[in-house]
């Protein structure tokens, strides 16, 4: 195999309880990407499409990842990248992310699958740092494991794959206002109260055991935030608005995807789904901010050969 | 039925990174009480063997918790209690908690089962709440429903049944000196770090996670305190050697029971427990402090009839 065409999706992470922990791919939202062995050693980015991202390799996530790999792995050829973007930079849904995991989950297809995914989301976190000035893997794990992945340590690195429910569908609205990540970042406390800790905890555990128990019910009621919502909310217009509104409506939850500006909300079936887009869809028709919005299975694959 | 003899077992409580939420029963180490039923309505304790504890059926905590429950099932008869205590009281073990939890069980055996699991702890917070002046269920609802137990939520009240891992051992060793439970309180942080925090968070997740797996080695590495441990384990005499030391040798981890002075490992297999047990032992044997030691299967039953 000299080529491939991979799907990279999406990824909500700090989900709720599981604020800097938990994550979930998505089904129907990602990039492509093609990758192409080629004589010459080292990558080269071919073509980018969608968004206007750097052709330099030291600058771009998806390259900056690969290399790490490359390191590595030390093949006597090269690879050539084509990178069809179609996640917004910055929109809070794991852009940089996807770009890191498909990369090396492409070129690890190609060498014959040397790495497992834990090495993989090493190689893809070289990536990620470029683009967040951070190493962490909220949106890579996810998006390279598939369904709820939690990343329950850093160093070493730790990655846990929890069951995903087969009726659960995310709705994702993306105002597209940009919050500066030192500004996301600033506005999280050093400290938190013993007691909001030990309601996150609680919850935490609630949602592990719903997810392995299919238990929606429990689900719904743990899957909250007592640590962050309340501080990055205020970054992020008529956020109470599409929470309220699309738990009257029979959302399971709704918390920021992310550091935002994105905002999720879990459904029940796809119907449900399609019913809290509206809602969403209705709270910000009224206001002047660009938005796009989306619905998609969780997906309990991530990243995938097409 | 008339009378029912019933064993109500010690629990540890504040499991590690389920500071305030998990507990767990043990198989061999418990109270027994004897419920008969008598034609006068009320309750009468009649006899109280093992520790002096009081008669004075609105200072029992077994009394007291019976009454809440008398209140709500209204029988037109009444109730005498033998009590055979061997849990010591202030021990950190549920010693209170499993005299709240044996008489509302027995008389809810004796009275055909009218309440569930649920309601039993309501009523034997009652009784809790007079001995350690807060309404909490840390040792009842382990006592009652088996098992890791998770107590969510306080109010409304909501447990959930964790599965329990069958190898599973523990040992505990109760050193013979008092805490007073202002002292254990006021040692607590008001606030925490939201790193710590997401630490325990994130180890509680993995606890969750490793019981449903049967993963022994994720359990390892998950049960820690973050929290709480490092405070009041300094009202604990050899804590720090306790703790490195039966790690050392293979323990799945240790921390304080409840709130102290007892402190509990975890051990996969009885062996491996009795070893631990060695190293309590000779840990305490050096000093003047008089101390008891104790291994029991993790119970997966909770209180019964016997």
């Amino acid at each position: 195999m000299d080529e491939i065409r991979v799907f990279s999706p999406a990824t909500v992470s700090n989900v709720a309880c599981g604020f800097d922990i938990l994550g979930f791919p998505l089904e129907s939202v990602g990039d492509e990407m093609v990758v192409r062995k080629t004589k010459e050693k080292g990558i080269v980015i071919t073509k980018i499409e969608g968004f206007d991202l750097p052709f330099d390799i030291n600058k771009n996530v998806a390259s900056v990842s690969a290399m790490a790999l490359l390191d590595v792995a030390k093949p006597d050829f090269g690879f050539e990248i084509e990178i069809y973007k179609k996640i917004k930079p910055g929109s809070g849904i794991g852009s940089s992310g996807a770009s890191a995991t498909s990369s090396v989950y492409a070129i690890n297809e190609l060498l014959g699958r040397p790495f497992n995914k834990l090495q993989l989301t090493e190689f893809a976190m070289k990536g990620e740092l470029i683009s967040s000035n951070s190493e962490h893997a909220d949106n890579i794990a996810p998006a390279l494991f598939g369904g709820f992945t939690m990343v329950k340590s850093l160093n070493p690195l730790e990655v846990l794959q929890l069951p995903t429910l087969k009726d659960l569908f995310v709705v994702i609205i993306h105002p597209q206002i940009e919050i500066k990540t030192s500004e996301s970042r600033g506005i999280l406390p050093k400290m938190v109260s013993l007691s909001d800790a030990t309601k996150q905890i609680s919850d935490l555990g609630g949602l592990v055991h719903a997810l392995h128990t299919s238990d929606y019910e429990l689900l719904k009621k743990s899957l909250k935030d007592h640590l962050v919502e309340k501080h990055r909310s205020k970054l992020i217009p008529y956020f109470d608005e599409l929470k309220s509104k699309s738990i009257a409506a029979g959302a399971i939850g709704c918390s920021i995807s992310g550091s935002g500006p994105s905002v999720f909300a879990l459904a029940k079936g796809k119907q449900m789904a399609i019913n809290i887009e509206l809602i969403f869809n209705s709270i910000f028709s009224k206001s002047n901010i660009d938005f796009t919005t989306y619905v998609s299975k969780i997906s309990s694959d991530g990243v995938t050969t097409i």
